[in-house]
């Protein structure tokens, strides 16, 4: 049946990640290895009443098809709530999508011809490398240090990318507590990364899941905030801060940008679900989304003091392990000694009930064998302690498995 | 800025329709334009019980991530559903898509690389040329007989392209009351029409918005039913027969391409969400689907008799002008004399307060200028006679007004 299949569906493969899951599924198993975040988290019962009162008294509007752009009741609600971030914008700024993970594909459509170059983090966000991928773009990844990207790396390989004729497209970048390190790109860089794009010519994305999920530290201004050449396309979405089911986000970017991906959106789907948008619309009219933000923040600053301590507590960091201390969102990420392999040590944590993601499925092209991401938003504080213990336990025995194999 | 798109971004066009409906706005004019269901046929108090009790209840799933291929209740309340339409399927024959505007994206990505040849109606649905353009295929129009499209031409087109080196690679079809021209496939023609895609090995799309709106004839077995080969990728979209604002559709296919549509699906928006595949399955497992649909196909007949029977009184067949009798779906199809020009008209049918799409809009390579498509789906019986009347005063003044031209 393959010859059916385009060059790019040949191309794409399963996503590690997805296929882990399956195996962490089970109930004994304290797992890390998730990305979702907390349902408890989820204004449920106030969700609840909106739908019912839109759907009896403005079904004639919320079940009929929506115009592409998206409501403009969302559209004008988030606009006034992104005020006080510094971002000044109008209607045309703004489309809806069906969470982030649409504009990214969004963005792919309308700007990746095949072998465009895109620059991202190494690691990076795994459904950024697929959305982007499906186009045929050629990833580059840059290596990160404790202040976000390597910008002198970053920098070397845009000329080296140049000087072999390539088409320099993008950088696709997380800011704050990015997926799957937790680290967030220092202010300094931020704007030195906008004059990198603004002297090669580089559209910027920025991809903001977690910005809001700060539990530490001073908020940094957005790069689309500091950007005045109209190169940065931030994705918004309120997945992890109202609830990841309503699959709604925003691609807010200049208006000549934002038309042509309207004309994308449409063709891949007319348009999202009018309740889903009058369900976060309304919730942030009627009720207090930064009150309810402040609950979400409490909520998932135990969980990541929890991981932090038992970390501290269990982890051999005398063997060479270390991991980042993230200000905000729901992972952090350990750095094991060189010569251990976190993709073969996973089956040997699975036999001890605790999940993981092994690090090399976040990178576009190829390393962080020796790393793993974990995620403190699922688990209890309780499970927290006691599956980094495990995982400690599996650390140890891995770090001597590995030297002995290479004395003997 | 242009010089930042993609190549398939530079080629799209916004809809002509698209630009046509805003036009059609004002509240004195009459429109036969667009092509929305009716929203009185929408179940929207049941949906609303749903809604709630789903999302005070069962939180943690319907505003959570689910799974790319869709939740298993909807999946199976659907397969179950489909079993009296002679469809025997299991889990792995579906993904669920935010309506089957997504469903003609996904297939674009996964079968169509540039230069693919498309063949399609002539007219056709204007929302699967732009998805597949997206992807740059070679779209071929193929005209329609009363009975559907023509096989003989289809035969020829596909030799022509074949001898041309041309990949060809997919038939689009919507078999019943098709939009935009009310024509259905009929039974003679869906098994010839199987065999030819046998014979030059290409696949199918079975576009099914509209099959369960059937006001009048017998039932045709779908593509889908019929097809032993596993050629046939169905598209069964809710829009039309719940809700348009649900967006949620099923594509039905061999498995073997499900998985590959499921990872495209993945890149492009990770999942429909929960809660409206929740909506749909509740509503067939809790009422009665098949009774609603009895409804809405009487409330609809009606609606399509009294635009006929407007039609035949004030149309004047005598100057050539000539129309299809749908037996079912939202739309008919105008035919004038050769030398008017519907879209030239548009804007003398708008100053008498009536409109309609011109027919040429629908077709992806030319033709059609003097076509236009009505729908009859949102108007009241007494708007549709006057409409109609209206519009066959235009119509009479535009005939006569060509004819002087061209005798002058």
């Amino acid at each position: 049946m393959k010859q059916y299949f385009s060059h790019r569906a040949r191309e794409i493969r399963q996503s590690v990640i997805r296929e882990l899951l399956k195996l962490t599924e089970r109930p004994e198993i304290i797992s890390f290895a998730g990305g979702l975040p907390d349902a408890e988290t989820f204004p449920a019962a106030e969700l609840a009443d909106i739908a019912f009162d839109q759907l009896r008294n403005d079904y004639q509007k919320v079940l009929q098809y929506g115009t592409t752009e998206g409501s403009r009741t969302f559209r004008n609600a988030v606009i006034e709530w992104m005020r006080k971030d510094g971002l000044n914008l109008s209607l045309d700024h703004m489309v809806v999508t069906n969470a982030s993970q649409q504009g990214l594909d969004l963005i792919g459509k309308t700007f990746i011809d095949p072998q465009d170059v895109v620059f991202c983090g190494a690691p990076t966000y795994v459904g950024a490398i697929q959305a982007f991928r499906v186009f045929q773009a050629d990833m580059i990844g840059i290596p990160l240090a404790d202040d976000g990207i390597n910008l002198d790396i970053l920098q070397r390989e845009i000329k080296t990318a140049r000087a072999a004729g390539k088409r320099l497209k993008l950088i696709y970048e997380i800011p704050d507590f990015q997926n799957p390190s937790g680290i967030t790109l220092s202010l300094v860089k931020r704007k030195k990364l906008l004059k990198i794009a603004d002297q090669y010519d580089l559209l910027i994305v920025e991809d903001d899941p977690y910005g809001k999920l700060r539990y530490s530290g001073e908020p940094i201004p957005s790069l689309k905030s500091l950007d005045t050449a109209g190169r940065v396309i931030l994705l918004f979405t309120f997945s992890k801060i109202l609830a990841a089911g309503l699959r709604i986000a925003v691609v807010i970017a200049d208006p000549i940008f934002i038309k042509r991906i309207v004309l994308m959106k449409q063709a891949a789907d007319l348009c999202t679900p009018v309740l889903m948008q009058r369900l976060a619309a309304r919730y942030m009219l009627d009720y207090d989304l930064d009150a309810h933000l402040e609950k979400s923040r409490n909520h998932y600053r135990i969980k990541r003091d929890a991981m932090l301590a038992a970390l501290d507590r269990y982890m051999p960091v005398e063997e060479g392990v270390s991991w980042t201390k993230p200000d905000g969102g729901l992972f952090l990420w350990i750095r094991l000694p060189e010569e251990v392999d976190t993709e073969e040590m996973l089956p040997r944590a699975l036999e001890r009930n605790v999940a993981y993601v092994n690090g090399s499925a976040f990178y576009c092209d190829g390393g962080g064998k020796n790393t793993m991401r974990l995620s403190f938003s699922a688990a209890t504080e309780e499970e927290i302690k006691e599956g980094i213990k495990r995982l400690a336990e599996v650390v140890c025995e891995e770090i001597a498995r590995c030297r002995t194999a290479v004395t003997s």
